[in-house]
């Protein structure tokens, strides 16, 4: 993983590739390496779908490796959808294999004079840039379907849908699970716009004949792995809750919180929530012959996903998420997990972010396009994405866009991203790290429930706006450090309560690239990729202006609580103090 | 005029009225005025559709008297279009008639908790807020015709069509001329969606029983008067080419510049340009019976309007202004002078910026909706706007929007606000004053084109950097002074080349209000009001980043000149050194 591939777009000649050692970046792996190779390389002012843009995927430092845990990939590039700078994260085979062809980075790059569509294919004899119009507006289920006949099933496949090929700001870029079928997604942030940008509509990697990534020192890193996976499967969360119940266990925890955004953002409670909880997805998977409990990618020890099948049996869509089960259910007004199930394989066809379409179609029914609670209505509006209506135009550049056209004026954007599935009036430290993240409002970034709800990595009253800056803080630095390992995040949960996994991990670091990284050393290396991104979004415009909620937040007091956002806008211009 | 009244929408009651005296905001007038109350009163990051934000129409300090010219009104708000401080102008009928109703500014505020429509009528006995639901979605002549049958034609009228009420980014609110037309528009910034949020479908002014405000010092007073019309009528641009032609005189002057946006700003010059010239324009309209020269209000004595009617003879629209005629005509490649006016007529009745909306048709047709000079398919899109479909509310938000919802790339806004009919690289003053201007791309924040093309004010080469910082900072500091005064810009002409104009106008000024103005109080109000606004989109997030250009004007060079935009982001950020 020693090498940066690039595939450069030109209006005056053929796509070409060029292969070149890692340099200067090397030191830098998934979110990490997509932040520097943007700052460095992207103007901050260009525009984000034209030639100076590029599109960085990442695998991560431990990334195909045996390390557990190591499959997440980054994709980065200006977004289309906040103008700032965008790693967006996600699961599936591809993080693996495109570190075992010894890939540290693509880098997709300008742009062609047409709109000509492209393939490219990667496997151990080198790389080929294809044609790719016969997938033309073609979903990612049918593209990856037309890819597994011509290649076999051995590969894995990034891809783009139509809304990527459209250059729609909620547009994702979809990674294939270990089954073959795309429904892992970088979603945030219109990635796929920018790959749709350079019209490259799938890359297909084949890794056989290549061998798993080679520790420098193997028995310490067989040694740190054994402890690392010790240590998630005996956390609470993820050795318990996460496996059993997916990550939508949290739908009945948070609406018990009071902080489960429902009817876009309007109250903290849904009524409707058991009958989408994580407890009932899992028993309906299980009664129906789905699976309740399975990995994203091989490797991982966690497995909170699943397999959603139809009332008959067939599979549906991969187990949507709790920030999907959220977004297009609660937050809309739908307790209905079929419908719920049939909004996520949309998405994930027509490459859209499930979090964005979810408040999208939450804006939309504020806006009198369908009442709350329609889940027909809903589905035919995701629907019109896919047929590239205006509408649907319209509705797949994502909640901001939607809500300018449609004049309404509750809007739960940051930086134009709208916010995922939890409250920020009562979930205040969720409200700092939306507020102020780089990315625009994002859970991931620094995914303050821990300590807000969930009682991990300590406790701070989550209705308060003491504590929680400097919550917001460590864990946007420690989660800026875990994105760059290629580990899923999840594994936060384990090393924030438990020392030795934490221990583990830099273990693993350091007897698998040969360094002696210090706890310290890895929060330097998160600070170092935050300052990076912090001032790629200054050069791009962006002033501490940029880091507020949406002004309702502190107007509309939320129920059942009956709490405004209370973190004052002097405390939110000090999380990035370090 | 002494005083200021406020129409105040609410959740929880009806709508109310307050009239107070001036107070603290003595001595603002137009621009002055509106910009002043937004600036103390708006909070910079509230929603512009929101409760917080305030919608200020006022007249100028001269409006309402005997002074020639002083016939202009300024509307200003947060704009809905670039999230800024706005001031768009207008002429008609209102300014002079709100002035001698003894009103200094009209301030709509809060928001009504349903959609249920209202309509203010001011008259010498007060102010009533009537029910206006009658006008529903109703186009602003239908609008005028309704409040003509109820209220009489000794009326005029502020009123917004079917995109105000849509609160759509390109709506414009509508001011009726001397016909009792709503042909003259407060265009820019999306005012109309403001007023539309605030559901105030139309004001109905009369100033029955009023009279003529009166100079203090009478005599001094006509005698400027005199002198200053004297001033207008012996310089060539004031005094013969913009009576004879119209403001479309520039179509010929600036094509042969070479600094014609045509085909969406990819060329400087349109093959089709004398076909829509102002000299064909008069010609047509007075071999059908139409006017060549006309005023948009009582007291001009430039008349730089006309009347445009059909080859039958029957009245469509006042005659297209040089903006609309290449916003629609050659920025669409469309050569057609009965179809501009369609269009005029169209954008007019539904409250449309026209500056706006050809822009906007002009990325519609580089995303492929029309072809080029297809000026049928130009109608049909405008027609969507009217009717509320989802393309229509695409269009209708403006060439950003339509940019990015159609994945456009070549977009020629700033700040969100698509740039009028110079282009800047071939009128480079023209770049500086739409990169650094508060209210977004706008040709009359500082209207360049004087010295770099029309020899007025001095000379600079339009296609070179120096100069045009100095130039553009002057004229946009004379142009906040002039837009406070109530006076139409294109007194500009003639005061920036005739010193002795100059002074006639400030002694206007004084004879009338009782000052000592010197020039130099002049220029420092300009600046006073610049800097009230530039502070306030500060603290709305505007970093000097916004003051930018988009990138392709630096990257792709215009013909004829084979120009790029030269003037560096260092020079650009002293614009506001004064």
């Amino acid at each position: 993983m020693d090498k940066i591939l690039r595939i450069k777009m030109s209006p005056d000649q053929e796509p070409r590739t060029e292969t070149e050692p890692i340099g200067g970046y090397a030191g830098f792996g998934g979110r990490g390496m997509t932040s520097a190779i943007i700052a460095k390389e992207v103007p901050p002012l260009c525009h984000p779908l034209g030639e100076d843009n590029k599109l960085v995927i990442a695998p991560g430092l431990l990334s195909g490796s045996a390390a557990a845990m190591s499959g997440r990939i980054s994709v980065g590039c200006k977004s289309p959808l906040t103008g700032g700078i965008k790693e967006a994260n996600s699961g599936g085979q591809p993080a693996q294999v495109l570190a075992r062809l010894g890939y540290a980075a693509i880098v997709l790059e300008g742009k062609p004079a047409d709109d000509k569509l492209y393939k490219i294919v990667i496997n151990k004899n080198g790389v080929e840039i294809l044609p790719g119009d016969n997938l033309k507006m073609t979903g990612n289920y049918d593209t990856v379907e037309h890819l597994k006949s011509e290649y076999g099933d051995k590969i894995c496949c990034i891809s783009i849908g139509q809304a990527g090929e459209m250059k729609l700001g909620a547009a994702s870029i979809a990674f294939t699970d270990m089954e073959l079928r795309p429904s892992r997604h970088a979603g945030r942030g219109g990635v796929g716009a920018v790959m749709g940008s350079k019209r490259v509509k799938a890359i297909v990697l084949d890794d056989s004949g290549m061998s798993m990534r080679k520790a420098q020192d193997p028995d310490k890193f067989k040694e740190a792995n054994k402890k690392f996976v010790e240590g998630l499967r005996q956390h609470a969360v993820t050795g318990q809750g996460l496996p059993a119940y997916g990550t939508n266990v949290l739908t009945n925890v948070v609406n018990e919180a009071g902080a489960y955004p429902t009817y876009n953002f309007k109250t903290g409670r849904f009524d409707g929530a058991s009958a989408i909880s994580g407890e009932t997805q899992a028993e309906t998977e299980t009664a129906r012959g789905g699976q309740a409990t399975h990995g994203c990618h091989r490797g991982c020890v966690i497995r909170c996903s699943g397999i959603w099948v139809d009332k008959d049996g067939n599979y549906v869509t991969k187990q949507p998420e709790y920030e999907t089960v959220w977004s297009h259910g609660g937050n809309c007004g739908i307790d209905d997990l079929d419908a719920i199930a049939m909004l996520d394989r949309l998405d994930d066809d027509f490459g859209l972010d499930t979090i964005e379409m979810g408040a999208t179609i939450g804006v939309a029914m504020e806006a009198g396009l369908a009442e709350f609670g329609d889940a027909d209505k809903a589905i035919e509006l995701v629907k019109e994405v896919g047929k590239g209506t205006p509408l649907g135009r319209i509705l797949g550049s994502g909640a901001g866009i939607t809500g300018k056209v449609f004049g309404v004026e509750r809007v739960p954007v940051v930086k134009n991203q709208s916010m995922p599935a939890y409250d920020p009036r009562a979930v205040q430290g969720m409200g700092v790290t939306y507020a102020t993240t780089t990315m625009g409002a994002d859970h991931t970034a620094g995914y303050a429930v821990t300590a807000n709800i969930l009682g991990v990595g300590g406790n701070v009253d989550a209705l308060k706006p003491e504590g929680q800056v400097d919550l917001s803080r460590d864990l946007q630095v420690a989660t800026a450090a875990i994105d760059s390992t290629g580990m899923c995040l999840f594994i936060a949960f384990a090393i924030l309560d438990q020392q030795e996994t934490f221990q583990a991990l830099i273990d693993m670091i350091n007897s698998f690239h040969g360094l002696n990284f210090t706890a310290d050393d890895f929060s330097d290396l998160g600070k170092k990729v935050l300052k990076l991104e912090r001032e790629f979004n200054e050069q791009a415009g962006f002033s501490s202006k940029d880091d507020r909620l949406p002004d309702y937040f502190r107007k509309e007091a939320l129920a059942p609580h009956n709490v405004t956002f209370q973190v004052s806008d002097s405390d939110l211009d000090t999380v990035f103090n370090f």
